[in-house]
């Protein structure tokens, strides 16, 4: 909780059950500073608002941890373990009885992304989800331009594969990409493109 | 790698490139001691089964395990974190775009499967996921009578919030749970159950 010198303190809690103006502003105030790096931040917090008025449900996939040694005496504390590569994507769930899978990336750069950060597995786990009839997208904010897009996966396939280019131009973002709307509830609204794009037609 | 009195050996990688009859016996005899006890691994082989004949992609969730301390002196090693409980399911992914969600348990019961290992955040999850129009289930495994059966989560719902019951009796598996067969490959054949109940009608 954070005291302010108007005698008024703020806490997360209060701004999550609270519509108040002022509260909002003075949410979105604190978090400018990180604007542009908190893209999982946004995401998640759409995600509840999605969860939370019945529109759809997408869920986080735990970051896979090696666990190698335990401590029972303590009540099963992990004392040796790492990361694992995600060999998936970060989000999936369903939306009106369809799979939909999804995996989000930043860059700074301001002509294009590049596919460096991308893995192998990732493009393979993709490829299988559009085999099975899923709707696959990545979600990638630039983050000097404060823009985020939702591109199908189709495109990060075809330029993954291609080879004659490690980055998928800014250009590509504007033809193909659809821009998401930022907003404070929910902060990335990305759903009624997912419905415009995938579901309606 | 397990060095047998003929001089042979046996390697987990064996079996899996061989398609040899006397490999795979070989690996039954190894594995029938553990028989009941590794219904999470029956699943788990039984989805790259499915995965790699192109039928349907359905992954395991990583579990959640919640980091306190990581020593990036050693390049990233966790030295203190601790398991978090599942909010949601073990498995879910995409059968004909259709979602599906599900969650494996097991019990050495012979006349009821207790509800208690199952989390109000679990039932939560999958009461969200059949809203959205996705497919739920448990698969549930009686050790004792070797015997798996595939139980829609609606049922499991109306008996957790029954409350009369602290347990689904065997028959109701019997009456509205359909068996699911073993085999070698898959080893836990779900798939066409799904099909069956849940896509063809």
């Amino acid at each position: 909780m954070i005291k302010y010198s108007n005698g008024k303190s703020y806490s997360p809690k209060q701004i999550k059950k609270s519509d108040d103006k002022k509260t909002v502003s003075l949410k979105r105030h604190l978090s400018s500073a990180n604007r542009g790096m908190d893209l999982e931040g946004d995401i998640n917090s759409s995600n509840e608002y999605y969860k939370e008025h019945d529109l759809c449900l997408i869920t986080k996939r735990p970051t896979p941890i090696n666990v190698v040694k335990v401590d029972y005496s303590k009540g099963a504390i992990i004392t040796n373990a790492y990361f694992e590569k995600q060999s998936t994507t970060d989000y999936n769930g369903v939306y009106k009885g369809r799979y939909i899978d999804f995996e989000a990336k930043q860059t700074k750069s301001k002509t294009s992304f590049p596919l460096a950060n991308i893995s192998k597995h990732q493009i393979a786990h993709l490829k299988h989800v559009l085999e099975h009839g899923g709707i696959a997208f990545f979600i990638i904010e630039f983050v000097t331009k404060d823009e985020v897009y939702l591109l199908d996966a189709k495109y990060v396939i075809e330029f993954y594969e291609n080879g004659n280019r490690k980055s998928i131009p800014y250009e590509t973002f504007l033809s193909v990409g659809h821009k998401i709307k930022r907003g404070y509830a929910p902060r990335l609204d990305y759903l009624p493109i997912v419905e415009k794009i995938y579901v309606k037609n």
